[in-house]
Protein backbone atom coordinates (compact mmCIF):
# COMPACT_ATOMS: atom_id res chain seq x y z
CA UNK A 1 0.00 0.00 0.00
CA UNK A 2 1.37 3.50 -0.90
CA UNK A 3 2.58 6.02 2.06
CA UNK A 4 0.44 9.42 2.67
CA UNK A 5 1.40 11.88 4.54
CA UNK A 6 -0.32 15.34 5.08
CA UNK A 7 0.96 18.34 6.52
CA UNK A 8 -0.61 20.71 7.60
CA UNK A 9 -0.61 23.49 10.25
CA UNK A 10 -4.29 24.33 11.32
CA UNK A 11 -4.97 26.69 8.91
CA UNK A 12 -8.14 27.46 7.97
CA UNK A 13 -7.08 26.84 4.32
CA UNK A 14 -5.41 23.59 5.95
CA UNK A 15 -8.52 22.27 7.97
CA UNK A 16 -10.37 22.86 4.44
CA UNK A 17 -7.86 20.38 2.46
CA UNK A 18 -7.99 17.64 5.27
CA UNK A 19 -11.22 17.55 5.00
CA UNK A 20 -11.14 16.32 1.33
CA UNK A 21 -8.16 14.51 2.07
CA UNK A 22 -9.71 12.46 4.70
CA UNK A 23 -13.05 12.06 3.22
CA UNK A 24 -12.06 11.44 -0.44
CA UNK A 25 -8.82 9.43 -0.96
CA UNK A 26 -8.76 5.80 -1.52
CA UNK A 27 -7.69 4.07 2.15
CA UNK A 28 -7.97 0.84 0.64
CA UNK A 29 -5.08 2.04 -1.81
CA UNK A 30 -3.26 5.08 0.50
CA UNK A 31 -2.18 4.72 4.38
CA UNK A 32 -2.62 8.10 4.97
CA UNK A 33 -1.09 9.92 7.99
CA UNK A 34 -1.87 13.40 9.17
CA UNK A 35 0.95 15.90 10.63
CA UNK A 36 0.30 18.60 12.40
CA UNK A 37 3.35 21.05 11.77
CA UNK A 38 2.21 23.61 14.86
CA UNK A 39 2.26 21.23 17.23
CA UNK A 40 4.31 18.79 15.74
CA UNK A 41 7.34 20.93 15.25
CA UNK A 42 10.29 18.12 15.05
CA UNK A 43 8.49 16.86 12.05
CA UNK A 44 9.23 20.42 10.02
CA UNK A 45 12.56 19.11 9.32
CA UNK A 46 11.29 15.73 8.04
CA UNK A 47 8.80 17.98 5.82
CA UNK A 48 11.33 20.39 4.49
CA UNK A 49 13.72 17.44 3.48
CA UNK A 50 10.51 15.55 1.46
CA UNK A 51 10.12 18.95 -0.65
CA UNK A 52 7.32 20.31 1.72
CA UNK A 53 7.97 24.21 0.89
CA UNK A 54 3.93 25.05 2.25
CA UNK A 55 1.38 23.65 4.01
CA UNK A 56 -1.65 22.11 3.52
CA UNK A 57 0.76 19.42 1.56
CA UNK A 58 0.42 15.82 0.83
CA UNK A 59 3.13 13.56 0.19
CA UNK A 60 2.57 10.31 -1.42
CA UNK A 61 5.09 7.97 -1.82
CA UNK A 62 7.86 11.02 -2.09
CA UNK A 63 5.92 13.60 -4.54
CA UNK A 64 5.09 16.28 -3.39
CA UNK A 65 1.47 17.78 -3.63
CA UNK A 66 0.97 21.29 -2.14
CA UNK A 67 -2.35 22.09 -2.33
CA UNK A 68 -3.52 25.82 -2.74
CA UNK A 69 -1.74 27.99 -0.12
CA UNK A 70 -2.37 28.31 3.72
CA UNK A 71 1.15 29.41 5.22
CA UNK A 72 4.90 28.74 4.14
CA UNK A 73 7.46 26.27 6.11
CA UNK A 74 8.86 29.72 7.09
CA UNK A 75 5.87 31.08 8.68
CA UNK A 76 5.33 27.54 10.44
CA UNK A 77 8.73 27.93 11.81
CA UNK A 78 8.73 31.12 13.41
CA UNK A 79 4.79 29.89 14.73
CA UNK B 1 -22.69 10.78 -5.22
CA UNK B 2 -19.68 14.12 -4.96
CA UNK B 3 -18.80 15.37 -7.81
CA UNK B 4 -14.74 15.88 -8.66
CA UNK B 5 -13.79 17.90 -11.88
CA UNK B 6 -9.87 17.91 -12.56
CA UNK B 7 -8.99 20.74 -14.89
CA UNK B 8 -5.89 20.57 -16.24
CA UNK B 9 -3.87 21.47 -19.61
CA UNK B 10 -1.33 18.45 -19.93
CA UNK B 11 1.19 20.46 -18.78
CA UNK B 12 4.08 18.01 -17.13
CA UNK B 13 2.76 19.15 -13.38
CA UNK B 14 -0.72 18.76 -14.73
CA UNK B 15 -0.40 15.23 -15.27
CA UNK B 16 1.37 14.26 -12.66
CA UNK B 17 -1.23 15.41 -10.34
CA UNK B 18 -3.91 13.54 -12.88
CA UNK B 19 -2.29 10.27 -11.76
CA UNK B 20 -2.70 10.95 -8.25
CA UNK B 21 -6.11 12.04 -8.88
CA UNK B 22 -6.85 9.13 -10.99
CA UNK B 23 -5.10 6.58 -8.73
CA UNK B 24 -6.29 7.57 -4.92
CA UNK B 25 -9.27 9.34 -5.21
CA UNK B 26 -12.20 7.04 -3.93
CA UNK B 27 -14.31 6.16 -6.92
CA UNK B 28 -16.85 4.98 -4.53
CA UNK B 29 -17.50 8.73 -3.14
CA UNK B 30 -16.29 10.68 -6.02
CA UNK B 31 -18.01 11.27 -9.40
CA UNK B 32 -14.23 11.92 -11.24
CA UNK B 33 -14.30 13.57 -14.44
CA UNK B 34 -11.20 14.77 -16.32
CA UNK B 35 -10.72 18.24 -18.48
CA UNK B 36 -8.37 18.78 -20.77
CA UNK B 37 -8.72 23.15 -21.07
CA UNK B 38 -6.42 23.05 -24.01
CA UNK B 39 -8.76 21.00 -25.71
CA UNK B 40 -12.23 21.48 -24.47
CA UNK B 41 -11.46 25.09 -24.59
CA UNK B 42 -15.34 25.98 -24.37
CA UNK B 43 -15.14 24.53 -21.03
CA UNK B 44 -12.60 27.49 -19.56
CA UNK B 45 -15.47 29.87 -18.90
CA UNK B 46 -16.85 27.23 -16.92
CA UNK B 47 -13.69 26.64 -14.83
CA UNK B 48 -12.97 30.32 -14.16
CA UNK B 49 -16.88 30.16 -12.91
CA UNK B 50 -15.70 28.05 -10.25
CA UNK B 51 -12.32 30.05 -9.14
CA UNK B 52 -10.47 27.68 -10.78
CA UNK B 53 -7.56 30.15 -11.41
CA UNK B 54 -4.38 27.78 -12.20
CA UNK B 55 -3.94 24.33 -13.25
CA UNK B 56 -3.73 21.52 -12.98
CA UNK B 57 -7.07 22.09 -10.07
CA UNK B 58 -9.37 19.97 -8.35
CA UNK B 59 -13.30 21.16 -8.34
CA UNK B 60 -15.18 19.24 -5.55
CA UNK B 61 -18.62 20.46 -5.17
CA UNK B 62 -18.00 23.55 -5.80
CA UNK B 63 -14.81 23.92 -3.98
CA UNK B 64 -11.38 24.69 -6.00
CA UNK B 65 -8.00 23.17 -4.81
CA UNK B 66 -5.51 23.89 -6.79
CA UNK B 67 -2.51 21.23 -6.63
CA UNK B 68 0.86 22.79 -7.76
CA UNK B 69 1.32 25.11 -10.37
CA UNK B 70 1.40 24.31 -14.01
CA UNK B 71 -0.29 27.33 -15.70
CA UNK B 72 -2.57 30.08 -14.95
CA UNK B 73 -5.92 30.51 -16.86
CA UNK B 74 -4.64 33.41 -18.83
CA UNK B 75 -1.85 31.42 -20.22
CA UNK B 76 -4.15 28.42 -20.95
CA UNK B 77 -6.16 31.19 -22.97
CA UNK B 78 -3.04 32.67 -25.05
CA UNK B 79 -2.09 28.36 -25.23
Amino acid sequence: MSKAVFYHAGCPICVDAEQVVLRYLDESKLNTEIVHLGTARNRIEEAESAGVQSVPALVIDGNVYHINYGASLEDVKKG
